[in-house]
């Protein structure tokens, strides 16, 4: 049910994308239950002059190294899930590929439950 | 009032996408009365390691041919005008370019009519 | 707290791109009092093909100089400060990099303050 686009500076191998998208998804698995087969993820590398963010805002240090993880998905998370998730996903990214937790920024953007359609033009959400 | 993003692999043809954004357009205008004109479209194009999606979520087959179709558009539509366009835009993106329906996820972000501006600064949803 | 994209055609320079970042950012601190260390951009440069609008909607003259804004922001708003946003927004981009105000297309995003983290796990607006 999330959708996940996942912003980065260019410049970083396959592999590393690759660990990126599966730690994200792997805490939004363990943090708030999604199922381990609803993955959708969007990855997309910027130039430099593309990609800006404040180095220090919140008095959180960040540097080129950082990603942007922009969450679409359902309503109904409670605030501890939420923060639960933010947790994770920083864990799994300092462990693979190894990007620290002050580099992360994430925002979670919620939908409807109707507002979502999985092929075949259904509204698998909506039926079930 | 819509924004509508498009994001597929790379590879395809600048026609083939023409098309693809052609049939999202027209089946909004059919399902959901948006009017001809109001047409606001994004495609991203991506390499293998940075267009992820589950092959098999609820049992529904995709492929490399897979398109996420992510729609902002304003807070109003009923379940039942939501679930016609989920149909017609499988329905019209199968005659032209020939996606199959399987391939085809689709989410809807809904947002206040106030928060658009179409040009000059005006909140041109505000105000009529 | 918002993340702020940007799409434009590709063709333009790292100046132009850079002052429209700039006066994007400004008219969101001028105008709805963001914080002047809150900043989060990301630039999309796009083929023609790939960024379709149309050239009259609402009575609006576009061309390929058109650029879209999708601000992802908190809740909170009033429609008055999204009005000044939206007028501050283009008279800063006419001044530099002098985008016609007519070019400007504008959309918000809202989520809750609790869906942001901005580093180290942490869901800062949900503890402050």
């Amino acid at each position: 049910m999330p959708l996940v686009q996942i912003a980065l500076r260019a410049g970083t191998t396959p592999e590393y994308r690759a660990a990126l998208a599966d730690a994200v998804h792997r805490a939004m698995v363990e943090a708030i239950a999604i199922p381990a087969d609803d993955r959708f993820q969007i990855i997309t590398e910027h130039a430099p002059a593309n990609l800006l963010y404040d180095p220090h805002y919140l008095g959180v240090h960040r540097s080129d190294r950082v990603v942007f993880i922009h969450i679409t998905l359902s309503h109904g998370r409670k605030p501890q899930q939420k923060r639960k998730l933010y947790k994770r996903i920083t864990e799994l990214l300092a462990q693979s590929p190894g990007v620290p937790p002050n580099e992360i920024v994430i925002v979670l953007s919620e939908t409807a439950w109707e507002n979502w359609s999985f092929g075949n033009g259904d509204a698998q959400y909506m039926d079930t």
